[in-house]
């Protein structure tokens, strides 16, 4: 399997405390060994880092892990090969263009035998995961314009994830730069940081971080992962089959598709 | 405007050299400073590193300097802007998937108020290079598919390249991961390194590299510039109009669209 890890944020900020404590456990304190890779969104652009080294040894990582790159959404992702060999084309967050913006998806789970419908959007690795995105995306295509309301897009993403869910384990995190779709099969939590910021330990690594030194009074940064990364933090722990849209740091929408 | 690198070789091989001398040259021996990005094929994969800080003092591009990423193909640039302000989405290379593989581009010059006609591929930053590249591939996925034979589309991409190039400068290197096309449109150079390999000393950097200890005697590597990087070689200089299709480091196909 693999762990995820997200950020949204409503003004641009760095990843690197949450980055360090997931990418130890690409080797060090989990198995999640490998590759990695990292996609931050920075107006429109992306910048994106992937490996199929083990993140805890990666030099990519530690620049990464170390480089203050401030971001609104960031996605990440640590690999445990299941579905797809180990190679650099099988290594999450996947990226193609839609309406003239990037989409970046990233995938926990495994949906045994999924055979896409052909589309405009094809998988380049062998991954699962990279072949939903795809049709996720050849969906929007054909479904919807440049034009529609978020609510309706979001509308078919819930549609595909439900029923991607019932076939396998399908927990996502996509986003289109603007907003950021997170949905839960079978694991998934966040957390929100705001004012009054305080201190955080990592779990995986000894790292704590003063936020309030690093925020100012506004800021709003939300954190979704697998796997909570803090010990001194209360995560709100998602429902199987709940799904949340997240925007500048906030829920701007949420649902359930039901449990799997 | 910018510069250009491409490389293509017989077997994986690390780009350190090439890449320190066209680095220095954004913003220490030469005024390309507004970003610069590189791109590298691994297997159907792509590697790629886009940053908007100048590449002579970039901490990125000093870890690509230095790590040996091997790759059959690579692509780089580096920018002085012209069109499109400074920031990570107007920062070649730029990369679409098309029938399953990653096409990367970058593209050096500039035509003033193009238009390209609707299609599948959208800019997502506001370069014309972005522009003409999403053209390009718009052209193929309508005009071609998955099994049309490389003649044909090489065909094709050498039509628009002429088209293009009567609108103002298009120096062009183009790969979809097995070959890669380099249009000159004002200015390309290339140079085909294999055995018996000497050494070579870069025009930007207190660098010599000994290419007879870091090669085999089978290793075939062509390196393809807008401005040769070393003093000590011969490079072939590209005429105007003329292009070339490398594969594993040798031409296997090349003509002229006439001089512009």
């Amino acid at each position: 399997m693999c762990e995820l890890l997200a950020m949204s944020a409503n003004t641009p900020t760095d990843l690197c405390f949450s980055f360090t404590g997931l990418t130890r456990r690409g080797g060090a304190t989990g198995p999640h060994k490998d590759g990695w890779g990292v996609a931050f969104y920075e107006g429109k652009g992306v910048r994106a880092f992937h490996d199929v080294d083990a993140s805890a040894n990666s030099r990519i990582a530690e620049v990464v892990q170390t480089s203050p790159i401030k971001s609104e959404v960031a996605i990440c992702h640590i690999r445990q090969a299941n579905v797809g060999e180990i190679c650099l084309a099988n290594t999450h967050p996947f990226i193609r263009e839609l309406w003239g913006r990037y989409w970046v998806c990233a995938h926990n789970g495994q949906i045994t035998g999924f055979r896409p419908a052909p589309g405009y959007y094809e998988p380049v690795g062998s991954t699962d995961s990279e072949a939903l995105f795809c049709d996720i995306l050849n969906d929007l295509r054909r479904h919807c314009d440049r034009d529609t309301a978020t609510e309706v897009i979001v509308g078919r993403l819930v549609e595909r994830a439900r029923s991607y869910a019932r076939q396998g384990v399908f927990n996502l995190l996509l986003s289109n730069g603007d907003w950021l779709f997170t949905f839960c099969s079978t694991k998934m939590a966040s957390i929100t940081r705001r004012a009054p910021f305080g201190p955080a330990r990592l779990k995986d690594a000894d790292v704590i971080v003063d936020f309030e030194s690093e925020t100012t009074p506004d800021d709003v940064v939300s954190v979704i992962v697998t796997e909570p990364l803090t010990t001194d933090e209360t995560w709100d722990i998602y429902q199987s089959g709940e799904w949340r849209l997240w925007r500048q740091g906030e829920v701007i929408m949420q649902g359930s598709a039901g449990p799997n």
